[in-house]
Formats: structure tokens, sequence, C-alpha cells
């Protein structure tokens, strides 16, 4: 299992590109990298849905020693951070549910990113992602993120392409200041087709309990597919540094993405080495003491 | 069901005192009560157990509308706050995982609260309570909160007794003002023996993954049991406004804790009448432009 896990996380990872954009248009969105040969066919979603919540204990028990360990003194400086970017039904809502879901909910930082308020925008634009990282112990999930400053606000002009351009090397220092404080972290692109989110759209038109998650504003992100497909590529490369990662995630199939993200995650917490920690007291002391009182 | 859950919710609600204490020691932290008659026996945990799993489904449900609610123009301003207090051991993080754990991580709002740091001290007791409520749509759980202020700080003499005697009209006065603003208060003492915190305690001691959580000094809380539940039984007495309900959860049983929890959650959803939002939007015509495009 940890060999699969390995595979799966090196299959998926994108090349850092100096200045350039990754290729995204070779990555198949309905692509299953990784999958095991005899897994695939007709029972592939029941075998990776299995998967997944077997792979939600380890992750359970990786965060709960995640967070042990900023309870002892002194305590670890240790955190993850899960950065989820997609365009408009890409899946991020339903992967922190399905993966994020199976881990204790006491030990996870998850932060939503919209349009910057009045006040956010008075300030820089990592004010706000600042403010929203998880402490020591805990498991962070941006859903959107500083990322969103090099996509949509290229992408609709909403500051200058010289503004714009700074920003890559802005966000490489400052998650370069974050790896260098204990901050793992793992940035995902959910990886949909064109067609696949019409499919999910018109889904969303059938069903009213879906309404309020459908905005008619989403088709002019729609209309620009190509620039933001390219403003991904450019983010992509060019932060892709050794110890932050972008992982490229097939999400067409919604099992297929959970059960990568799960993997990206378990393989990552591997590599952490995590343990409990020991206790600061004299067991057979604290004993005598509890039964003595 | 629906029946069921409303009978433990009023079986399990502390009555108001004005100003006195409930009568804690009249609730046997054994007892299961309201739970149906001939589920009791060899086979009411597994019974429960598999009744929260059940409910859980039905709060994912809730609290997915509670979070729509918020998303679409103009917002509900909705917010539901589930407060927990507890002796150490009494499963504050237990029943956050079982019960809180059915829910989206996304729409939860958890904060926990320890020692007050030195900024904290700085400001008035409720500073730091008013940081961290959850904004509309979300489900907020406390794990401990503002009654620490009127538990340790009074039994350990941090602050003077005319100072923690004034907190009970304060924190009304708060709670009245949340409740006023769309906060939906469930305020849940988790009630154990100080058997089964002995109990409890020595698993810890038993177990090195378990040693982070075993502070020795607990056993000085311990060593002052009767000044705590005469603390929380003028709490939970003198702060049980008509809107801002304590219920007292008998919880050395945690299959029976966990059982009351979601279900006196269950049936405060359900006073709620939450529904899914309609859309401001055509159906039709977003369809068609959707299929155009």
């Amino acid at each position: 299992m940890k060999q699969a896990a390995d595979q799966i996380r090196a299959l998926l990872r994108a090349p850092a590109t100096g200045d350039g954009p990754v290729d995204l248009a070779a990555i198949d969105p309905r692509g299953t990298p990784g999958l095991p040969e005899k897994r695939r066919g007709a029972k592939a979603k029941s075998w990776a849905r299995e998967r997944v919540t077997e792979l939600g204990g380890d992750l359970a028990t990786q965060q709960e020693m995640l967070y042990a360990g900023a309870q002892v003194d002194p305590p670890a400086d240790r955190r993850v951070l899960l950065v989820l970017q997609a365009m408009d039904c890409g899946g991020k809502d339903g992967t922190i549910r399905r993966v994020a879901g199976a881990m204790n909910p006491l030990g996870l930082h998850i932060r939503a990113f919209g349009p910057p308020t009045p006040e956010e925008l008075r300030h820089d634009f990592l004010w706000r992602i600042r403010r929203s990282l998880p402490p020591r112990g805990y498991v962070g999930i941006f859903n959107r993120s500083h990322y969103e400053d090099v996509l949509i606000a290229r992408v609709e002009s909403l500051v200058s392409p010289q503004v714009w351009r700074g920003r890559y090397d802005e966000i490489n220092a400052f998650e370069r200041e974050l790896t260098d404080s204990g901050y793992t972290l793992v940035k995902v692109f959910l990886h949909i087709s064109p067609e696949e989110q019409r499919e999910r759209l018109l889904k969303r038109l059938d069903n009213p309990t879906k309404h309020w998650k459908y905005n008619p504003a989403d088709l002019d992100a729609r209309a620009r597919w190509d620039d933001y497909q390219a403003a991904y590529a450019e983010a992509i490369g060019r932060c892709a540094g050794p110890d932050a990662p972008w992982y490229v995630v097939p999400a067409d199939r919604k099992w297929y993405r959970d059960w990568a993200v799960a993997n990206i995650l378990a393989e990552t917490f591997a590599d952490l080495g995590l343990g409990y920690p020991p206790g600061n007291f004299d067991v057979a002391h604290e004993r005598s003491r509890l039964l003595d009182a």
C-alpha cells in the first residue's frame, strides 16, 4: 500500500517549469493514473471508495499524532496545509467532505476564500492568507487560496499585468517561509474537462436542493475556460517548488479524485515520520496517586 | 423517531433555578434516560451506535441546509452553537469526533478554549469568545467556553468572588444578545462520576499513545471535585435561559452520551424548520445558456 501511494504521488506531481507553464492539455481529466491494473473496469469505483475509507482511518491516526505532538512541552512545530484549487464544479467541496471528513474535525483548520472583502482589499494579497494559516498541530485546508490572485485576478484583469506577474515570486517566497517554519504543503489542482463541468452544472439546475450552489456568473468564468487553463498552467509550473509541490489530479471521475487525494495525503504524512509523543511524567507514580485519591 | 428525540431533549434539559444551583447529585452519570425500554440490555450499545450513524446523516443534511441558507442573497442570519463543558475525561473530544464528525467539516467552526493567553487576559473574559463565534451558516462548537470563567476561575480563585459572581448576569446578557441575533444555543454538560474519571485516567496511563492527553495537574482539579460540581451546578442553574438551554447528559457510558447529544442536536435542528433556499435565476434560461455555450 505504501508502494502504491508513492507511485501515485510521483505520477501526479507537476514539474517545476521555471518561467513557463505546465502542459495541462496533456493530462486527461478522465484519466486514472496509478490505479492498479487489476482494479480497472466495472468495479473500479467501489474498490476505490473502499480504499478511501481504509485510507481515512490511516489519515485520522496521522492527524491525531500531528495534533498530539503540538500538545506536549516542548510542542512540535508541525502543520500540514492542503491547498485545493479548481474550476467551478471541480469538486473542492466534495473532496473535503470525503477525504477530510475521515479526520477528527477538532484538528482541522478549514478556510474558504471568496472574493476579497473591502477590508482585505486594503491589504497585501497575502494578508488574509497569513491570518488563516493553521496553528501548530493542525491540518489546514484552503478551499481556494492565494492562487486566486494569479488566476481570476489575471483573467479578469483585477490588477495590472505588472502586479500579477510579480506575484509568482512573492508566492514562492511566502511558501518558502512556510516550509522553513514547519509547514508541509500539499497543493492540489482538481483538473476537470469543460464537458464534465457542463454536466455538473446541468445537474445542479435539475436539482432544487442544489440551486444555492448555482450562480449565473459562473458561466462567465466558463466562457473564459482557456484563459483560466493558461493561468493555472503558469501558476502551477512557476510555483512548484521542491518543498511546495503541486499535484494535478484528474477529477472528472469523483471516485478517482478522492482516491488520489487520499493517497497523496497518506504518503505525505508517511514522510513526516510522526509518532505519539511520550509523556513528561512517571507512569507508576501517577498511577499510585490516582489509586490513592 | 422525532417523538423520541423530543422526549430526550425534554428529559435532559436543566431547569432554570434563578439564583440557586441545579441538583447535579440527583442525576446518575451512569443513567440512560430516554433510552427506549425495549432497547435496554445487552444490545443497547450497538443499537445506540447505529442510531448515531443514522442521526449523523440527518445532521449532515440539516447542516447543509443551514450553510446553504447563508450562501444566497439575502443570506439567512442563522448559526447554531454547541457549547461542550465537562470535567477532564468527560468526553468532549470524543463527542465532537462522533457527533460532529458526521457533518461536513467545511461547515463546522470548532474552537477550543485553553488557559487564557497573556493577550486574552488583557481583555474582558468574553473578548476571546466573541472573536470565536461562528459566522452565519456555520455550526459552531466550543470545546470549553466562557463558562470556564465561572468554573476554574471560581474554584481556583483566579478572580475575586465579586468578579465571578457578576459573571452569571454578564453571561446571560451575552447569550441573550446571541439568541436575539440568530444564534441557536445548545449547551451540554457531560456529567461523569469520579469513579469513571479514575478509570479513564488509568486507561490513559496504560496506553502510551494516550500519554499526550495526560497531565499530572489534572489530578489537582480532581482533588477539588465537589467544588467543581458546585460551580457547575450554579452556572447551569443560573444561566439556563429560555432560549439558552443547558442539557445535563449522563456521560459515564460513551454510547449513551453520543446518542443523547446527537438526539439533542437533531431535535434542535428540527425546530429551526430549515430548507434549501430557492435560486435567484430562471432555470430554463440557464439551461439553454449552458447548452449553447
